[in-house]
């Protein structure tokens, strides 16, 4: 009689982000189009004076360590239909990796980043992203400006290449030797650059399994290894991401000319200028640069001159030796026309002219094996920009030679369109059609094959992520799209009878002031005054019938509140179980409001009652069910017993602890209802209440072994999903960080906690914690390599152009494989237990002393002064270095390690002699 | 017998911060010399090449808005010794004035910046930061890069100056007429430039009555009015200054030649680079410049170009008009020598010809009239460069025509300096000597008059704030040193019998993960397994008493702890009255450890058990006491109303949180202690408890009316603590803001409460919230005018100089003036506990709706993200210029408001119709 609930407001939901599941293709020429329309900084082009502008975004004096980019994946808004995915080239889901980056995740970071540039690293490095990704960013409105989403993505790609994880071929895909014969077509890629490695990458992952690169040049890389400074772009970068297409199947020859041929994608245009100028010299020379911006900021870093505006007139010689260039000044008139000043002039003297072009078709073999292909005027085959296709049909071509691509990540892009009009070109040779929707598959490792479903009281669970009773729960439509992007399971929101329905108050949702003032993403807490469901019993029990058959593997679970009355508890019970919901939950904890009616905490608080209401479900119902406890007691333990002892399945830990969250300068509070800015006491959640949830769960698990947790407060990552885990929780709910943002997060805590199971099992990584390396020693992120430093790597050639001496024992990442079992979820719940006890049972005979590096202080003196005035007046500071040290009268209390800026730079050391208490005085009082 | 205990390590406090009691005095050469030492970037200068540098560090797109303020407020490390007040000429306390601007205390922070630089404001805005403050920033050594010093600077004068408020003479001085005749003497300043109102704004600190500034133009300012270009400093900043410096009676006469005089500060240098040039035209109009920084950057935006290594060698004339220049190249030789190079050369068409030079002292009466002054060779006064005395010991000389100031700033310290040495000179011819430390007092306002003391349990407090029993008291010393920053009130750390000695374990503070993976300053919580004092009852005692002896009019409360029994409390507390402590805190709380001993907690979460103990006490001595509660039970107002019953004068709330607070990866907690990584729950403390605490408080506070509460938990600044006031408290305990950085916070709190209590008292500021001025609509801070928007306002002459033509409506702040009593702070107690009560007395009839102001949207579209999947999808946002509209299904939920990243974009308005809640299906199951 009623229309399905939750199928409605498809429009408005147009924008809301969604979990991809193929890479995203779109061709180089229509996301220049698209790019302006977001662009919040001046576009960059020869015939417009912006030039001139002071935008020195791409700098980076130094990479990100994991500190800075944890900082500034805490800036990034996490934008809905994000302006800065719109201006990447290849359509690189930023907000999704930054995600994953803010949450730890840097498996998810770089998978997210690898699917849709198989070239992630080297685009982290060189792309001229102020003029792409980050030349979108909403914050250049703000004051703290547009995030380094270059500087990001390198970070997370890197730490992902010293996992030493090989990529794999879509585990979706039936065996190689199962794929039809159209998927054995040999395919020639010429020249080994960025548009080749991106196309053979994504025919690789369709499952093309006979793919060959051919290369000229000694060595691979294309325009990333031969002309982008070692400085910029080390070879180990191109190596690595040549390796992992390799893992594909894809082969690599050098050193041949090419033949026949299927495709071309060739060297992209040389639009870097070299830098011929050592570092460390005083030197002024000028340096004439062709309408270029990635190497510019660079070469001014080394004291290079730039002189626009100025075009070469004659080059002055003396005794056949080059003395000196003339030039005559370029201007724009009022009409906007440019004109060549020949009365304005510039002389400079020079002992060599260097100049810088794009590589070209220029050799007259190459020109003559591409025939038949038709050539432009330019003398260059004529492309069709969305396919890529030449006039052959069998001829693709990208990057410098299609004369779409400016950048190397636009090369990339070139070889990611071709690869898909490829293989609907192949297929279609073999009769078959391929999906109007392109189908590129993503990046996949052995991570993406770690199984975290989980079962509990005989339950299955597709992974241990799901939505608590909350407001994420609102509707039914809401949970319907939370399944379709991947959650696990899914609470209701808490209802109750008819005759207890609720209207809500608002105001009734504030952020949280436990972090300070700071608006805008990851807020640290929420404070709300929202009651349970405002719908009725009888819509919810639809919703879940119709949600178990639509989604039949996930898991819903009920959550019901009622008096303390058997008969209305198992009116409740019934009706839920009635409704095929997988189990009940008990709302036995709600902090505001329900308490009045006799509900929620007021119930929850007393054992006696939580016993029998437990006593009264588990007699109405045969489904499983779990008591909701609330933090807001003296020891939850006792309440947990309590449900144990009424024949509870299990628990969940915990609900919103009760508090006041804030009061304005004129004391009213916040949030205040009505004209008489009234509140009450709300339920705090999110991030600040996790110690207390982390508790809870520790203390019931050790309290009752095996009995189920369902675990919530403030699980924002895998990261933190893991430590519920290792405390003793089967299963994790989530609230707070799904109002921060939005449903797409599952996909990163899924990735993220299948990578921590993973790497449980690589011994070589032991020394990371989680997904995190060890700290690298530093002071302002990494040192970049400086130029002197390379001197002996590079020699400048006469023809002016930087060329790299490969050596073959530059470091190539190692390959890790786990020697022992991949974990599942289970085997890790409950590991911290053996960790937490009493206080009596620590040793204060094992002491620790604070060990401080001066190599990454950055002086500031944090810890000097925590010492003296909540500490022990243990460390020196030195007036003239502002180097701390440490002195033996250190007790090691860490305060110092706590309030240090810099990740690492203090250590916790063992004491090497007996810790002696100062007692002030001696025992007996004298007063 | 024993030595005064706490007064050693001195010597190891030599950096730790003080608060100021005077202005800093240093020389302008001093400080010149100092700042190199310090230097993170390439010092500046004429002789090197870093003027290519790409140091944009001083370029201001846009001023600072709150949110942006309190965003780089955050990241300052508030440094030991801070290197930034080293590099400033005045030697501005920098650190505290951004934690006063962290701490929304903004009167505090404008207060700490007048106190050394009445032109505060000014220097803000124009002051080469990059190469002062910012230049020594510790951040440099960090990714995210240094303070943006000068914009928190303008940010928190221009807050005061919306205040309203005059400045008033140092409330210490005498009445005027009771100053002593030497203080009447006339004193004449030549010239309204910055040096003469810096020193005529200390002198009147000083107390001298007679002073006047003589200056030549129409308009007063000097080159801050003259020739720094509107849109860079307004005309309504320099009024504001000197309205603060005429407050305090400095006569100014305008227009008028000088003839016999005392003082002699004058226009400083003309180091700023006109602009000639109008935004929109896409001129390039080559500018030539001297050395210079400052204006540079704004004219680089402007699109002027620079052309740097060029010596102006012909002016080339046609028919009698400029028609071009001709330029050699300069250029550097191997021996860092310079050479013109006629042989290089450029050729540059010009219409105009504008040279910007110096002021210098040219005027041939001028010079009549300084005789018999001694003149250098560049004809300016001989002037010795620590006193600014010239030859004539009645003329002193500062800013351009001492010839040591190259900026605004510097010219303002010239006058700093030579009103002290005035000052001396002055008071020596009355035959006076002055203090050899020189005391410049600070700025004052009625702010700084407000009486914050406040009476409990008939002691009386001399402000609100003391150190909680926790780190920052673990010795006598460290409250010796903290009453001597200005704390209120301490109370020992917990000591007990000596039978009940401890010994800690290490480690044992860690910082709190609940703000996320940030590092360094403003943790948002800590947690601690630390124990009560190690020290002896014995020590305690003595120290109090010494403690009681010295700080008289400081309040020093012993917290003590023993197990249930009745002997133990009696010889406890009778030792601690004994030792004439002004109160006792039973510590009934302590999470960890003490309670496995039947101690802390053990005893303060059963009624009964508070109750005896409190009886037994309230037994055994006649001084007040209080009974410090836990937040881990069920209903703190029972334990406190059981404290009531058993005889206390009051309460303490609250103790920590017990928590967990983070497992790493690998399952092993953090603190760990020893070998086995073993931990026990311990107390989470700061920002992340405060709602708990203030509900807490609260709570009490209305079943208790009327009975003290010492409030802790989170307070970490005046605007935190007057929150716990209106909830009830009457003083208020800190410790975890101590340990994030130091003693002298206090000094900001008093501060900041002065200012909220004065504030309340004025009604024009009635939109305010504390001292958070009405949030200006804005994207990217507020806008800053375009040079367009200031024609009309501004002519060039030929001269080639730009003028302002002034117009006397400009804008002047107003000044306000109470019209009801300042409040004091037993008037606030407990003010918010109207609004606070059941959830049953909100009116959900009274409802709200979101209301987004466009204009200030940066198209994150979070609250679109957050309303679809934790709300009412009730946001609609659009495709193409991503601006989200409120839809009338908003329930009020106030969700989008929480996670907007721009304060009062939204807000949330009266809803119009009435509010009918969606349930989904109508009354009656269908399942």
């Amino acid at each position: 009689a009623y229309p399905m609930l939750g199928k409605k407001k498809k429009s408005i939901l147009a924008l809301n982000p969604r979990v991809k599941t193929h890479a995203n293709l779109h061709s180089t020429a229509s996301k220049k189009n698209e790019k302006k329309h977001w662009k919040r900084n001046p576009e960059r082009s020869c015939d417009s004076c912006v030039n001139l502008e002071n935008n020195f975004d791409d700098i980076k004096h130094t990479t990100l360590s994991e500190r800075g980019a944890l900082r500034e994946a805490l800036r990034c808004l996490k934008c809905a239909d994000a302006p800065c995915q719109k201006s990447c080239p290849t359509n690189l889901d930023i907000k999704s990796f930054i995600t994953s980056i803010s949450n730890k995740n840097y498996y998810g970071a770089a998978k997210a980043i690898l699917s849709d540039n198989p070239l992630g690293l080297t685009c982290g490095m060189v792309c001229p992203t102020s003029d792409l990704c980050v030349g979108g960013c909403n914050l250049y409105a703000s004051e703290e400006g547009p995030i380094n989403i270059g500087g990001l993505q390198q970070f997370a790609t890197e730490v992902f290449s010293k996992m030493g994880i090989p990529q794999i071929r879509n585990p979706e895909l039936p065996p190689a030797h199962e794929m039809p014969e159209s998927f054995h077509t040999r395919i020639a890629l010429i020249g080994c650059g960025p548009a080749s490695i991106s196309c053979a990458s994504f025919l690789a992952r369709l499952g093309y399994d006979n793919l060959t690169i051919f290369e000229k040049q000694k060595y691979i890389g294309g325009l990333s290894t031969a002309e982008i400074p070692q400085f910029r772009l080390p070879y180990e970068v191109v190596q690595f991401e040549i390796d992992l297409m390799k893992d594909l199947g894809v082969k690599v020859t050098v050193k041949e000319r090419w033949g026949g041929c299927h495709i071309l994608p060739t060297h992209q245009q040389s639009n870097v200028t070299d830098i011929n100028n050592h570092a460390g010299k005083k030197a002024t020379l000028p340096l004439l640069c062709e309408c270029s911006n990635r190497g510019m900021e660079v070469a001014k870093d080394e004291k290079c001159e730039f002189l626009p505006f100025l075009s070469p007139h004659e080059v002055i010689m003396k005794d056949g030796r080059v003395v000196g260039l003339r030039f005559c000044r370029t201007e724009q008139q009022d009409d906007g026309t440019w004109i060549v000043d020949e009365e304005q002039i510039v002389h400079l003297k020079a002992d060599f002219i260097i100049s810088a072009f794009g590589s070209m078709l220029n050799d007259p073999e190459v020109k003559a094996a591409l025939e038949p292909v038709k050539l432009n005027g330019w003398g260059t085959p004529e492309v069709n920009s969305e396919t890529m296709q030449s006039s052959e049909p069998w001829v693709f071509a990208g990057g410098d030679i299609a004369g779409l691509a400016n950048t190397t990540v636009e090369s990339v892009n070139d070889g990611k369109q071709a690869s898909w009009h490829i293989h609907k070109y192949i297929q279609s040779l073999h009769g078959n059609t391929v999906s109007t929707t392109p189908k590129l598959p993503l990046f996949h490792c052995a991570i993406d094959t770690v199984d975290i479903s989980v079962e509990m009281c005989g339950i299955k669970f597709p992974n241990p992520f799901g939505l608590a009773s909350a407001p994420p729960t609102t509707s039914a439509a809401m949970i319907r799209r939370a399944f379709e992007q991947g959650w696990g399971f899914a609470l209701t929101k808490t209802f109750g009878l008819d005759k207890d329905l609720v209207t809500n108050v608002s105001p009734r949702i504030v952020r949280g002031t436990t972090s300070g003032h700071i608006f805008g993403p990851g807020q640290g807490s929420f404070l709300n005054i929202e009651l349970i469901s405002e719908k009725t019993a009888a819509y919810w029990c639809k919703s879940v019938a119709e949600l178990k058959a639509d989604f039949p593997k996930n898991i819903i679970i009920a959550s019901i509140m009622c008096g303390y009355n058997q008969a209305d508890w198992t009116e409740l019970a019934n009706m839920a179980e009635d409704s095929k919901a997988d189990a009940l939950e008990l709302n036995l904890s709600c902090p505001h409001g329900m308490g009045e009616r006799g509900m929620g905490l007021a119930c929850g608080q007393d054992p006696e009652l939580v016993r029998n209401i437990c006593r009264w479900v588990r007699k109405a119902t045969t489904i499983p069910f779990f008591a909701k406890l609330t933090p807001n007691v003296t020891n939850i333990v006792d309440i947990a017993r309590a449900a144990y002892e009424g024949g509870a399945d299990g628990v969940t830990a915990t609900n919103t602890v009760s508090g006041l969250m804030a009061l304005k300068a004129d004391a009213t509070p916040w949030p205040g209802i009505g004209r008489g800015a009234r509140t009450t006491y709300g339920g705090v959640s999110g991030n600040a209440i996790r110690p207390i949830a982390l508790r809870a769960v520790s203390a019931i698990a050790k309290a009752l072994p095996g009995f189920p947790i369902l675990a919530t407060g403030g699980i924002d990552s895998a990261e933190s999903g893991l430590q519920f885990l290792h405390a003793g929780a089967s299963v994790l709910q989530v609230c707070s960080a799904v109002q921060n943002q939005d449903f797409t997060v599952i996909e990163d805590y899924c990735l993220g906690l299948k990578a921590l199971l993973y790497l449980k099992s690589i011994e070589e990584l032991h020394d990371w914690d989680g997904q995190s390396p060890p700290t690298i020693r530093h002071q302002k992120g990494k040192p970049v390599p400086r130029v002197d430093e390379l001197i002996g790597k590079v020699s400048i050639s006469v023809a002016g152009r930087l060329r790299l001496i490969l050596k073959n024992e530059t470091l190539f990442p190692q390959r890790n494989v786990p020697k022992k079992p991949i974990p599942n979820v289970k085997d890790v719940i409950a590991r911290a237990l053996k960790h937490i006890g009493a206080y009596q049972e620590l040793d204060n005979t094992e002491q620790v002393q604070a060990l401080i590096d001066p190599e990454m202080c950055v002086n500031c003196g944090k810890c000097y002064m925590t010492c003296n005035d909540s500490g022990y007046q243990a460390i020196k500071f030195d007036p003239e270095t502002h180097l701390p040290v440490i002195m033996d009268s250190c007790t090691g209390c860490t305060l110092c390690l706590s309030v240090c800026p810099i990740i690492d730079c203090i250590k916790m050391v063992t004491r090497t002699t007996p810790y002696v208490p100062k007692r002030g005085l001696p025992v007996n009082p004298v007063c």
